[in-house]
């Protein structure tokens, strides 16, 4: 155990209300050392292909040992379960719901399930989050076994998740929005690693007003102002941008819309 | 005291100013042990009902020995007073503006108050958030005596808040939304403590055209899409919630907004 | 050095997104006691005025030894510096694009800077956020000494800024709003301690349907509902403000709006 271990929150709460503050303060009240950090609470509300792209992007910088809570949670009050997932040196409580479907790998390696043991009494007075998850972060926290806290299950009951529709057909690649960031960046579920070789090239994009003229760049600089770009961004994913300007107002995107690319062979 | 006493802030400052940031700064200069969690900066400007709802509402989460700043201060500037406010093993910051009236037994029991010994040469300059709770809060912090940082007062003589305007005429209750939630739950101002005998029967409500179609349900996943619930929330209150979707936009509610309930006998 | 060093973060990231977050985790994993707290995630897009004014409003109340990590940066990409600036025994790490110009003295008196040793094999996969300011910023909070992180330079080869273009003519006195606050107050650039002996005559504002009613005060409650004053405020500059109510809002008054004065002699 480290002095202070790390807890992120991942939650579609959003922070006008005290609801992730009354998650911290039973965090806090069980596990008085724990060292928490927002890691963001304005997921769309239960979208859990966000929630899940965040937490894919995210991983690799949370420093070994950190517990991570996820909380979007369309299934609470069904009797979804909880699960407890230690991958990689962190672990993960999450609803399961597909959330962490896009981190761990498909044939399970080197990950651990475990379905929280987890009061069913609950009420519509129970905060599944600050009654349910954050007691069981507490415990997580101050080193129980997962043993203790849940039943073993395999990694591939897990419910499943894919990255939001996509694919190719010919020289035409389709893919939506998976998140607009606040400089107006239009993240697109196109995993760099897994698109790379084909969006090095030269690429148009079909069926919009803005017709041909997105340009594959390296950075935000190499765009002149109204013109628009495709780069690989640090979050992973491929994604559509301008320089100092919201490529989401001027394309009029949003989260969800579907977009289509064409290769130039 | 323990090693990183708990400091819960809660104001309507927002965040997108430097306001939070530079009380926080000042009570870690002076403490530098503080362990600060924002509990919301987004209490409606000068909205008192709605922080004293808020303060009630987390009250019994925040850790024994957490200190609670609460700086919603529509009388800024005036003679208003600072108040230390010891119960239940915590101490409240606040100005004495009716902010501690819900949390508080009326007749005091358990209750200690004092008029904080405040400079009263405040000008302009002075942000009362930074330049008067804040240091006040870091000698709280730093194990001062409640009785060298201000003159005891009895309980009585705080300024009064009640619940926002609700009651009951025959089979009608009427109340008023205290607040909208990040997904749209509309938390009316009805106790469910006090409420609990009356609405836990069916019911309608009237006068809105939404009309009669408000079902009381045990969880948010008992409502198909499209229909409108009321449930005993996990903050205290009844809600008005749907499915997966904001109720606040499907009925057109926004806090301060009168509700009527009839009572089905 | 302490023991938990206080670091500051002051970006144009906004909260929707990781980004923060993941800057967060990059240092805690280089540097596990950091305590990091938000200055303000909400500088407009790309604004270095904006965000130079609230490094400046700020400075003096960020503790002794702290360091201020301020990203802002719409150079990112190109060749701009990445600069490490002591100054009162506090540590600003910055692009070097004026950011830091309203805070330090032209002659540079007690001012060291260093250019900081950076990679120049960014990619667009690069966020520098998280990739180049945060382990900087935790190989500052571990101790380094500046010397080994960066190349020292002189004061004087910084990049300039100014206050928002504002100035006088005869009795006219015109600049523009900084910032609009959260409770609608309309910061303008105008330091008090500049023009502190101009602004506090009687004065009225010129060229705008609010005509003549602007009134000098001293405090918020000074103010009667509907009536606009100026007042000397307390994060260093005069603002245009109205009693519990939103000047912006009643003003039409938005960040970079140019003002006029007419000082009455």
């Amino acid at each position: 155990m480290r002095e202070a271990p790390l807890v992120f929150l991942l939650t579609d709460f959003g922070i006008r209300d005290p609801y992730v503050a009354q998650m911290k303060a039973v965090i806090l009240s069980h596990a008085p050392k724990a060292h928490i950090v927002d890691y963001t609470h304005h997921v769309r509300p239960f979208d859990i292909v966000q929630a899940g792209f965040f937490l894919w992007s995210g991983f690799a910088y949370f420093p070994q040992g950190s517990v991570i809570v996820a909380v979007v949670d369309p299934g609470v009050g069904t009797t979804r379960r909880i699960v407890l997932v230690a991958y990689h040196n962190r672990i993960i409580i999450a609803p399961d719901n597909g959330l962490t479907g896009l981190l761990l790998p498909e044939d399970g390696r080197g990950v651990r399930v475990f379905a929280a043991h987890v009061d069913q009494a609950a009420t519509s007075r129970t905060f599944h989050g600050r009654d349910v998850f954050a007691p069981l972060a507490a415990r997580v926290i101050n080193g129980e076994r997962l043993e203790t806290l849940g039943e073993e299950i395999p990694p591939a009951s897990l419910e499943r998740s894919t990255w939001a529709d996509s694919g190719r057909q010919g020289n035409r690649i389709w893919t939506h929005v998976l998140h607009v960031d606040g400089f107006g960046n239009c993240l697109l579920g196109l995993c760099i690693n897994q698109w790379e070789g084909v969006l090095g090239k030269v690429r148009v994009l079909k069926g919009h007003p803005w017709g041909e003229g997105v340009i594959p760049v390296a950075t935000y600089n190499d765009l002149q102002p109204g013109q628009t770009g495709i780069l690989a961004g640090s979050q992973g994913v491929y994604e559509l941008c301008m320089c100092q300007s919201s490529a989401a107002r001027a394309l009029h995107l949003k989260p969800g819309n579907r977009v289509e690319l064409e290769v130039i062979s």
